[in-house]
């Protein structure tokens, strides 16, 4: 099946057409700018390969949050309340379901990417997992018995609170709560705290930072392991760089449980693992967004 | 359909026959003593019901944890790791099972007590919600999707990190983490700060230990929110009886979430609401799951 696939990130619009993240016949990367121009460019490259190579079945968007994700509410489609400059109540789906004339799938690149990571990567086989990715923010989406949450809205993981570490006083960077998961945790946090970024540190300085990163990843998986139950922990992301951080993470996660529940599963190597399809995780799962949207479209498939 | 129902309580275990709570026919209350006497009573109470009312369909057990919930596990249906003393590696299921020749359905008292509230309770007509209850304990169940949710065991929801008011020093009573959300906030915990039960305090202290109640419940929601989105959270236990705690605890969790992502759904007055059921959540949401494991049963319905 030709399917059409954006995933809206920060600094670029990656726009793919295929079937899966072996089966890419097309792909390109807009830089995100303005909101009506950067559509704009997807719209053109989406035009270009259905004039090309023939009509596309779906398209499924996954998108920086938070977006309106209820199909009754007016602003169904629309990111709302964006941190980010000009992307506040702008709609997605709207113009490319309007002008493309084909069924839109819509969630956020997080639920995309676990969904993504659980049919082609590290979650292969779970029902009940989750998909964290620490860049220059914090998002995780769970998959729960197989579907991802959508309540009223859908979730922030990031936003978590976080105990501090002994003698931290760091204040965070969260525009909103200061220090919780994100405001701790994220890329921008490191470079906040060290005044420059995770890639450029070394010696001591990365001895310590991946601490305090495997500390505070930890401290936020515990709450998001007490409340989702989750088979297996998948994390994605620029600071999955940092090296040796998946064993301290363990090592944390560990000691923060405290043998509670005592499951010897939470220790265990294969239960935090890096994540596989790294960017390609986002784009890949709107792929499963636009095939899951066709499934219920009738005369789509 | 006649079905029976058992939960097992810190202090008692409580067994009906019934439907639902407006149809039960039978009900007792058994203390909570030795596992082996215990169960033996529960055995007594079916057998006489049977004997006397005709066969059951199929029993529910809606038990304290942590439970082995994994069917393909060798310990499928027993109490794990308990910190109830005697309690630990309790068999559950098989000797109902064996004894009275039905189907058993198994999960926790908080995923049964969700699934409760949503059919009968302050919860119709929603998928995705959360029902948390402050006892002498504090746990939750979630129901995602319409779901209850089962991964690597069951959520454990109370021990999710919460961080101190400002000035408080309390250590917490969680014999695991010390200041958790149940070492903060649950009854044990108002007893150990305040040398008296809370239904024994008043004046200042009521006043006091009501606003500390709000506070610390707003903060563990506030990651259960973060995390699960839900579109309402029931509230039942013990310290529901606290004077004003309802709007006390709707003021706090606005002020944690901190104006994001800007749902004006968590301020209203239906974003956080009391139990309906009240100690028939937890025997009632029992009956769903002997339901449920009837529908999965050949030969059963």
């Amino acid at each position: 099946m030709r399917l059409g696939a954006v995933e809206t990130g920060g600094t670029k619009v990656v726009c793919l057409v295929g079937s899966g993240p072996d089966h890419i016949v097309a792909q390109t990367a807009i830089p995100t700018g303005e909101p009506v121009e950067t559509l704009a460019q997807v719209l053109v490259f989406f035009q270009q390969e259905v004039a090309s190579g023939g009509p596309l079945a779906a398209i499924g968007i996954a998108s920086f949050g938070p977006l309106e994700l209820r199909r009754s509410h007016p602003r169904y489609g629309f990111i709302t309340t964006s941190p980010k400059p000009g992307w506040s109540y702008v709609d997605l789906v709207g113009p490319i379901r309007n002008t493309l004339g084909v069924p839109v799938g819509f969630d956020t690149d997080v639920n995309a990417a676990a969904l993504s990571e659980g049919r082609w990567g590290s979650a292969r086989g779970l029902d009940t997992f989750l998909y964290l990715t620490a860049g220059t923010g914090i998002g995780a989406g769970a998959v729960i018995n197989g579907e991802v949450i959508h309540g009223l809205g859908h979730p922030e993981m990031g936003h978590v609170s976080v105990p501090h570490q002994p003698g931290d006083d760091f204040a965070g960077t969260c525009p909103f709560h200061g220090d919780c998961l994100e405001g701790m945790a994220s890329g921008a946090a490191i470079a906040a705290r060290w005044g420059c970024s995770a890639e450029q540190l070394d010696g001591e300085a990365l001895l310590a930072a991946t601490r305090l990163e495997a500390a505070y990843l930890a401290a936020g998986l515990r709450n998001i392991v007490y409340i989702t139950a989750p088979q297996r922990v998948v994390i994605g992301g620029g600071v999955t760089g940092l090296p040796d951080l998946f064993p301290l993470l363990r090592a944390s996660l560990t000691q923060t449980l405290a043998g509670y529940p005592n499951l010897v599963e939470h220790t265990a190597e294969e239960f935090i693992v890096p994540a596989e399809l790294g960017p390609l995780a986002g784009p890949a799962g709107a792929l499963i967004l636009a095939h899951r949207t066709c499934a219920r479209s009738p005369g789509c498939l």
